[in-house]
């Protein structure tokens, strides 16, 4: 039989104990589960960071079961839910969090909300919902003692949040981007793909006119995150798959001082 | 057969493979031992957070063996120990770490210093004694090699070291206690219970007056972390079971400037 | 049969995901393998910090499989490698992280060079070669299904890159180190062993002349971090067997203001 796997992320951190409360959890009703962490440093109450990061990694973890918790709504009336996908079930809250990891593996197919009284784990106090909740329906599930149609009434796909990344507007002088994601090392991820650039007929190697912000400058597609232009801003193919702002041995945002969501427009020469 | 899961908290951080080390030490005496971090971000030597942590988490986390290091006497003469409980077996230092754990699962039946050469892995230089100690020790016990009568020679329960959560002291007029946790969002858990609130006959929606150290306050018991008094300080039953007081959408430990061990007196009208 | 176990060690931190997603491509080539993690908080890029930490930690953990990645040299020519070695094989970049924990156990056997490309996960944009190199070798090998001798161009062990322990320079007069490693605690571990110290008649207790850079004090070697000698500079073997700079109850590395390759100089009076 293959072996039961949850693969786990939060924005909890590690220092509390709450990832070891929510593993044990699991545990207690199936110890054959393994969880596989993803990360539970996502930035507190990022849904944004964390539905990118799923996004990213939703084609690369075991198929089976996800449970996410980036949850600024909990004690509202905001839903806890499992959307069944091609991938297999994902659960969380429901504010956009984890519709990008759905649309990546073919999208959402069902969604059922989490309101089996007989899987909630009853507690004084306020409800930590990833240990009283989400835990015990994933584990559950996992464990093969709780179907889907036990989960609670089924919602309809269109009343589910949405986080949407920004769409890149594209006319005939300009990709207009934004920026996604800034890195560690100052790498600024854009929403920009490389076929929307080879499309307009750039190719690796061009040096492209860009205006971030305000500011107006070439850089050049690069194969790497190695340039060899001293000192200059360079276009990369990240390991995501998208156009990324680079400094080689050094840090392009600091060079740009730009930030998450800044603009980024790719001037088209016709 | 049950899986043999070891839960482990520590104080050693997740930079320098400490953590690593000691889980291959387990995974080198029996592969099939599968270990449930807690935490290993407890504040170093913070004997009361990891305390406090192991009370909250041991009732979620699977039964079976518990291995703790938060260990400001290593190189003493304080006993490496073992307990056991209704839960399972806790090991680590005798040094008040484990009580409160114990206690909240039906407290300690047996203790035995863990002092048999065998299971100890000798070392050049001083010991890091979760590596060469606490691991071969719980690692042992878990597999099934090693039984608790090998340990070494049983204690007396009353030789253990304890650490106590400081009690509340109830008078006809006060409530007093004290700050036990300030968490990251700045909630200040304090160690006064539902319980002692209702016995003076307060109840949610009540605004209550509260003295932290010297500032007088009056705050409102809400169902969650929403409090419609903006600006103003609320108690909530927060999900440990425990009177906390949190700031919507703020840090109530900033606004009141209060930290660790701040006193807190409850007025009761009459 | 015995468990597949992976110890994994990288500079990659726990933030973005890619710890969980590197874990994922292992779990989908094999859902039995089990992955154990030394850290994921070695500096980033700082090759020196993870070959100590996995020298000190290769005889703890599991025989088998490492899977380490700190890898300052990703998209240049540098090659991606296998090491054989009776511990097991290592696996990870060709820059001198692996040949500490290599010589630990014996020394290299074989080594090849990761180019099988059935094994390697294709991609747009840059590779990231721990999700789509370093992890399919290391799972594909821990589950039986890829030889060793299919990985790829078999390399001559000649042409390794090595990273080296700066060696000790002992005369009549003088045992020449310099701290290897400052801990989060200022212990600063030196490359000098006890067997130097022995060798020149030191023993424990004994108080030892030593210049660091250019300060010169007096030492006295304890057997604990404990040093009854108040506000004095303590020596001690530590617990990976190296004499190291202590201050008890404080920083050695603050009161010395030394760092990473400070000299040190034990003068021998004859």
């Amino acid at each position: 039989m293959a072996k039961k796997i949850i693969s786990f992320a939060s924005d909890f951190g590690l220092q509390d104990g709450s990832v070891g409360v929510v593993k044990g959890v699991i545990s207690r009703i199936d110890k054959d589960i393994l969880v596989n962490d993803i990360s539970h440093q996502i930035p507190p109450q990022d849904i944004k960071y964390g539905s990118l990061l799923l996004m990213r990694a939703i084609q690369y973890i075991p198929q089976g079961v996800l449970l996410a918790v980036v949850d600024p709504g909990v004690g509202t009336d905001r839903k806890a839910i499992a959307i069944t996908t091609d991938w297999g079930v994902m659960i969380g809250p429901d504010n956009g969090l984890l519709n990008l990891a759905c649309a990546t593996v073919g999208g959402a197919q069902k969604a059922y909300a989490l309101e089996n009284e007989n899987w909630i784990i009853p507690h004084e106090g306020n409800t930590f919902h990833a240990r009283d909740i989400f835990a015990p329906f994933a584990a559950g599930y996992a464990s093969g003692d709780l179907k889907l149609e036990e989960f609670g009434p089924e919602l309809d796909l269109e009343d589910l949040k949405q986080y949407l990344i920004p769409l890149t507007d594209i006319t005939d002088d300009e990709i207009k981007g934004e920026v996604l994601y800034i890195d560690e090392f100052g790498n600024c991820q854009t929403n920009i793909s490389p076929q929307e650039l080879t499309e307009k007929d750039f190719k690796i190697g061009d040096v492209i006119p860009i205006k971030i912000d305000n500011q107006e400058l070439s850089a050049k597609w690069c194969e790497t995150y190695k340039n060899e232009t001293i000192g200059g801003i360079g276009i990369v193919i990240d390991s995501w798959g998208m156009a990324s702002l680079f400094l080689s041995n050094g840090n392009a945002q600091k060079l740009l001082n730009c930030k998450d969501n800044s603009k980024v427009i790719i001037k088209v020469s016709n």
